[in-house]
């Protein structure tokens, strides 16, 4: 990648024994990563999957955060007993825990007074000092603090939150992605694609992917850069190698 | 959970930019913790996603196998130029990158002589000393090396091959699952469900989820326990707690 460019990066933190012991299919990695490259130019480093554990999710928010520009995590907001989220980046912090005012007027609005309980009030706990992320599916807002933004695990809810994160970040230069699907076998072009990669490597990054499609065996090949005029010299070496090797290329 | 029990765990490092950029969804994760919890007795309890970068996975490999009763890898062991799982595993544990005798010889019987060319080879190379994952579908193996088990990121090929490590793994004590399904919100029962879930916090792990589901919305209650009995104390008491707010449940 090319140094001028400005380089934010971003690591997930995914809390939940449901999707650690696999009975729920996580889907807001895809979603945020896609999200964050697309409208911040900011690029998913890594993603970690950790269970309700204050002490676990303690112990990896202080490691992300420090690693990253910034840390999402998703999970853990909710009125139960096992929603820890909020109390574990407290402790890590080392600030309190409390009611955060604004949270807390805004959950007694939507409930009424009458219907705000225990659980409901919950929610409205966070670090002190944190900035609300604002919901406007469910009301109970997200939170941030010193890098770290916290999201609810339901996909759409976190889907309709996730703009409301924009104002917050530091936007970075945006990586363009191009992708050309050849019906070949990776063997077959792995050589002359090291080649190319080796040729670009300080500008494009290349991944190939094989596929099953169409009853046919592909390989997608996925190039990565900052530099749409970079991208464009490596699609013209994969056509030429494509070519030169009589590959047939699937439109998509 | 009992003490009693014979505890085993893992972690699953997924290794792949195109995960990472959001490109392409991971099913592995859910597929793999299914696998060893049900036929293991084997629960995951972390997992990490991380970019095609030697380093980073030689780091996360030490970090993990050190952390966990065993680690799983998808990804990064094809013929292309980003497929660099194999090498980086050799690095982390210091052992040679070289040419595995019976998966060069799968291999080469596989393609044919004439056509097992040089990507086709870097298949056969592993770190010095690893055992072979055979794979029925696509014959180019994964391997196991000390407690780590490297496996390919095409899921249809994934799974064709979890079997075959299981000779290589000693089974822990099995977690039975039970669902109940309750057309309510969260936060009506949080107060009743954490007293339960301290009530039984040695043996049980309750956790909370809402669905929507009939157009409705519920809570989706999960208990996870290495004791029938104990989950059936549990039911016992979400049924009373039902009964006496006058829930409604959902079969399933």
């Amino acid at each position: 990648m090319n140094k001028k460019n400005k380089k934010v990066n971003a690591s997930i933190l995914i809390i939940g024994n449901e999707i650690l012991s696999g009975r729920t299919q996580d889907k807001n990695v895809s979603f945020i990563s896609n999200w964050l490259n697309s409208k911040c130019g900011i690029s998913v480093q890594e993603v970690r999957i950790i269970p309700d554990h204050q002490k676990t999710i303690a112990k990896n928010i202080l490691e992300l955060s420090k690693k990253f520009n910034y840390v999402f995590t998703t999970g853990g907001i909710g009125p139960t007993h096992d929603d820890i989220t909020a109390i574990s980046i407290s402790k890590a912090f080392k600030v309190k825990y409390e009611f955060h005012k604004e949270a807390y007027f805004i959950l007694e609005k939507y409930y009424g007074k009458k219907k705000f309980n225990d659980g409901r009030k919950k929610m409205a706990k966070m670090p002190k000092g944190a900035n609300l992320i604002h919901n406007p599916s469910s009301a109970a807002p997200g939170f941030i603090i010193k890098n770290v933004f916290s999201l609810p695990g339901v996909p759409s809810i976190l889907n309709s939150m996730i703009e409301n994160c924009k104002p917050y970040l530091v936007k970075g230069s945006k990586v363009y992605s191009q992708t050309i699907n050849f019906f070949t076998v990776e063997s077959n072009i792995s050589k002359k694609l090291g080649l190319i990669q080796k040729k670009y490597k300080q500008y494009v990054d290349i991944g190939s992917y094989p596929f099953f499609r169409l009853g046919k065996i592909g390989v997608s090949i996925v190039s990565r850069s900052t530099s749409k005029k970079k991208l464009s010299y490596v699609k013209r070496e994969l056509i030429k190698m494509a070519k030169e090797k009589k590959l047939k290329t699937l439109k998509t």
